[in-house]
């Protein structure tokens, strides 16, 4: 093994508490860590059977075939885990998690959404019969699918999709069509050229009448030739910012027929006269979209934490400016500023891991609730998935691209892995809903709960009761810089905000504008409120989490993780300053005590920086970063990294003579 | 030419003022417009000529190797405008950037560093012997140079370059050597592949002693045949977030000779003894690093300003949801929430061009006087650029961000430029200067004003002078919610920031903290404090340059201007309204106010949205995207961009054959 950085090393040894601990405590037991490991040695052992030259010097094409190469790889692993019995269709999300983070294809692989979205949607749409015809070739891979829902004109809006089922009920076929260039599906995952089927979402016709989205198994490609089958129009939707490796797909139907029974009628169905059958409850399938939207969380958490170890690896190794003459340079890890830009990404990362798994336990429950056919709480979830999303997802690309600036010009540099963590983590604001959109939806929520709040004599549903307390009890107390009082004061900011929408909604209906204009004036103030909701729910979380998970480790490590929520609450407060000033009874001087405390916090956090990142436990291979390798070898891997420049392969490249020197001689 | 969508007709037919009185208004005359579209349509017409698929599908050898193509054809176009006479070495910036901002090369020019950094070192470093040698051949591009300064280990710290330049009087030569892996020069532009010359900045040491960071023209390869000159080791430093044509390079010495009169002598030299002669004033050299910031905050302007005309374009076409039933979808631009996006960008495009255009003549002004020996305003002007600096492009970065998000997923396609366009306007938050470095450089100036101020009986430097003002006036009027009182208010705020950081600077140090860990522990604090003198000058230009400026146009004109000064500083006044609450005597009822004043505002300009962003006058070659045309066929330039795509090429890809369809029958 290479040698150590020095610095590095000195920042191991004064770590005051144990790295491994807190690595355990984060996993849910030495058990999950064991196993998360095996998975991801396993993966890792397979590297060199997919290895070669980074993504980032291929082209787009290059990039895709490598991708391809790469996947059937990788899936052909999961699919001997699942031929061993070491994953089964109930457990394959967190195996295949731990599977493809240990991977580095930081393309995408065009083979996810099958696992992600295809099988799913069969299992959760389709009937019995049907998940017994489709199921196993899907669990086998011998057939790939994708999931087509968006399209070029619509995205948000399902509703609005523009695709067509009509059912003919003398072949006993559904007829599909794309009247528009608008309608054309777009988005899809390996949809391009990877996959050979697709679940397609869209409007159902019978008997002459539109009865809204519905979701259909479609054959695009012959299982054999590959060729794009009659009737449809497919291919690739071209370059993106990252994740050029999904193969983005688009999908055309010109009178493109389909059997009956590939319509998923779990739910609704159609029989074979064309009679339409309604699904007992439409809801049911909100239960899929809060799956996804936690799920997502937990990426989040996962991106911000790679970015966070190579940015706080990186900070302690390099070292800029003498701040006193004579002296070694400075780490720049020991400027305030720079602790100032990193630590709350730190706090972050374990923030949003621990309110995702507290909000998948309560996702787990109430599903289980659904199942049983109450749907009480499936709105407040729905609500808490939308919000938590959002705000996952922005502050997660805000802190990587934080940590990416932090690094100066080398985090502009491909082979540091952060522009592609940013790039890839940053599409999460849009996909899956965006975040604007969402944050409407949890205000929807928040508005309708408020207007219901006295009428309601008991509790509220748990992650709105708050609502209620601070409504009553308001925010009279003389402020106290503490995160208990920092979370409370959140509570009542959350509540005047939610409060003062609705006013205002109230007020601008009784001025005779109409309910729709009324919420479009005030939908600044609605995702700022649900912004706020959302504040609440993390930070409360992660309080009282924490104070939960550690009454049974070392004090060393209470006394670490208790300095993190502070540190992330006192953040958050200074950030949402005007909230606190405006709807509580904060002052002057408490505003200069949490200055001084914030400083405080970081000068302490300081020298447990690395050991914070080292907890992520993510291996060299995971980080695929010249600047955020364990042993601290930044440099001496920039200069590795640039010798495998294409370009390096030859001392002249070949544009001197074709270009660059008759120019030089005027010649051009 | 094709038809223009509908609603982008609506649009501008229902704009209330001039567009052209607009354009002409931002040009500075009608002249100037005529000239700047001059050029571009020269460079447009000449498009064709290096057309070819885009870069996006490239890979990074094949992006590079076109940038050189596309190259020669544009510089070889300013080098026929140099021999027409039409640009010469005292006008050339303009020209050139005109001519560059025409042209679709968004990976950057590798030949851009020879124009923009090492041709002008000559210009004022060089001796005048010197420049008539090596100024010639550089302006014909008989020789390509570029700058290398940065190294591995050292951006910020210049004084801790470890390149070293030994002085040999017996050989009367220089020897150049990269001690360490950290002193490899990092980053030049067109250094890897393309440049044979280079300015190198390294310490000087003569008569063994050191005496600081000196330039050197240093031959890198030879101009015959391009090979790596003996001694020299140079190449690609790798694959980055954008910009991948500019040809960024690393460089380093192993007894490397170069003659004595290629050190930079205007300024400081080295006699053929080896005496040293010191520079008359060290400090001249800042008057080009000012120079190359506001030329920066102009490129952001630039960057911005295609960024809201891509995003506002596109939200006048696209229709998303109903709010009200059976009505059309509505445009997105309808939205408040997309208004509140989209508006403060375009009103911050606007603001930036005007308080760069200002600073410009700020400058020249100086420069005057700092050629006549008048040094009294650079320290002044240099805080005022290194701030601007930093706000510009921080939040030009943003605001392109935003902008690219509310496009949904289409801004996420390369095709629409916008990836691209923010990829590479954030990397000037790193370049020239890292943001925090240069707002510490700003506080430290401010400090020293503040702790200077009661000893100036006169008046401060124009742009310091509200400092006094406010400190004898403070805030004790009520709270009017107009611009001017914004712009005081945010006076106040700066004063009592700067006040508040040197006190507790002051406090630290009485307790016995050293200056340098004082300075440290107040850093977050000033930097806020820097930037917040920022938002002042751009408020506060912005604002009265704005007045100026209208007094002579059409009343329409001056009525979308005014209000669109009003909606920057109330959108700042609310993004900062923690600084408001705590140093003004502004409340709860303001606030309310300023929110529904921000919610008309954006409303009132919602209409003129269009002409807003047509009025940057950029036309579609320069935009070079799917979603920003001028005729708004965004749903069909998404379709004929994605057919470009190289997988499109064939129906089925080869992978198919070679590893899916094995793997689909379980044979991989």
């Amino acid at each position: 093994m290479a040698k150590i950085n020095e610095d590095l090393n000195r920042e191991r040894e004064k770590c005051s508490f144990n790295v491994k601990e807190l690595t355990i405590l984060m996993d849910g037991g030495p058990e999950k860590t064991k196993e998360r490991k095996e998975r991801e040695n396993f993966m890792i052992s397979k590297r060199d059977t997919y290895a070669g030259i980074p993504e980032d010097y291929l082209s787009y094409k290059e990039q895709y075939e490598k991708a391809v190469k790469k996947s059937v790889i990788v899936f052909g692993l999961v699919r001997r885990l699942q031929e061993e019995g070491k994953t089964t269709i109930h457990n394959y999300r967190d195996v295949l998690g731990n599977l493809l983070r240990a991977s580095d294809v930081s393309t995408g692989f065009p083979l996810a959404l099958h696992y992600i979205m295809f099988m799913p949607a069969i299992i959760n749409q389709g009937t019995d019969e049907q998940t017994a015809r489709w199921l196993p070739r899907a669990w086998d891979c011998n057939i790939i699918g994708s999931y087509a829902q968006t399209e070029l004109g619509h995205g948000t809006f399902i509703r609005g999709l523009e695709t067509t089922a009509t059912y003919d009920p003398i072949t006993k076929e559904f007829v599909l069509n794309s009247p528009t260039l608008t309608s054309y599906k777009w988005w899809g995952g390996g949809l391009g050229q990877t996959a050979n089927y697709s679940i397609v979402v869209a409007q159902l016709y019978t008997k002459g009448e539109c009865l809204g989205v519905h979701s259909f198994i479609v054959q695009v490609r012959d299982e054999e030739t590959h060729m794009p089958l009659p009737g449809i129009k497919i291919g690739d939707i071209g370059s993106k910012l990252a994740l050029n490796g999904i193969n983005n797909g688009f999908l055309g139907f010109n009178n493109y027929r389909v059997p009956r029974n590939q319509m998923l009628m779990k739910h609704a169905q159609v029989l074979e006269d064309g009679t339409y059958v309604k699904s007992r409850n439409p809801k049911l399938n909100y239960g899929a979209m809060v799956f996804v939207r936690v799920v997502i969380a937990f990426d989040m958490a996962n991106y911000l934490s790679k970015a966070a170890t190579i940015s706080v690896r990186y900070s302690a190794v390099r070292r800029q400016c003498q701040s006193k003459a004579g002296e070694q340079e400075s780490q720049v890890l020991d400027y305030l500023t720079q602790q100032h830009k990193l630590l709350p990404a730190v706090a972050a990362c374990y923030a949003l891991k621990i309110t995702a798994n507290k909000l998948w336990d309560t996702f787990n429950t109430v599903n289980e609730e659904l199942l049983a056919g109450n749907l009480q709480r499936l709105p407040e979830i729905h609500a808490l998935a939308c919000c938590l999303k959002a705000i996952s997802t922005y502050d997660t690309a805000t802190f990587i691209e934080t940590c990416r600036l932090a690094c100066g010009g080398h985090g502009y540099m491909h082979s540091s892995n952060l522009p592609t963590t940013y790039s890839s983590a940053v599409a999460a604001c849009t996909y899956e809903g965006d975040n604007t959109v969402l944050l409407l939806q949890t205000a929807r929520f928040l508005a309708k709960t408020w207007q219901e709040i006295d009428n309601e004599t008991g509790k509220l549903t748990p992650t709105v009761e708050y609502l209620k307390t601070t409504k009553s009890k308001g925010f009279s107390h003389k402020w106290l810089n503490t995160t208990d009082n920092i979370v409370y004061g959140f509570e009542v900011v959350s509540m005047r905000k939610i409060a003062s929408c609705v006013q205002n909604m109230q007020k601008r209906v009784a001025s005779g504008m109409t309910f729709e204009d009324a919420w479009n004036m005030s939908s600044i103030q609605l995702v700022a409120a649900a912004e706020a909701h959302c504040r609440v729910i993390i930070l409360s979380t992660f309080n009282s989490e924490i104070k939960e998970l550690t009454k049974t480790t070392s004090p060393e490590l209470k006394r670490v993780l208790s300095q993190l929520v502070d540190l992330y609450s006192v953040y958050w407060a200074l950030e949402k300053l005007s909230d606190l000033l405006q709807y509580t009874t904060i002052n002057h001087e408490d505003v200069d005590g949490l200055r001084s405390w914030y400083e405080d916090l970081l000068t302490q956090l300081r020298p447990n920086a690395v050991g914070l990142v080292d907890a992520f436990d993510l291996k060299d291979e995971m980080l695929n970063s010249t600047l955020g390798s364990y042993d601290g070898r930044a440099y001496e891997r920039l200069m590795e990294a640039a010798l495998k420049s294409p370009l390096n392969s030859e001392p002249v490249n070949h544009t001197f003579h074709k270009y660059l020197k008759p120019f030089m001689r005027g010649k051009l």
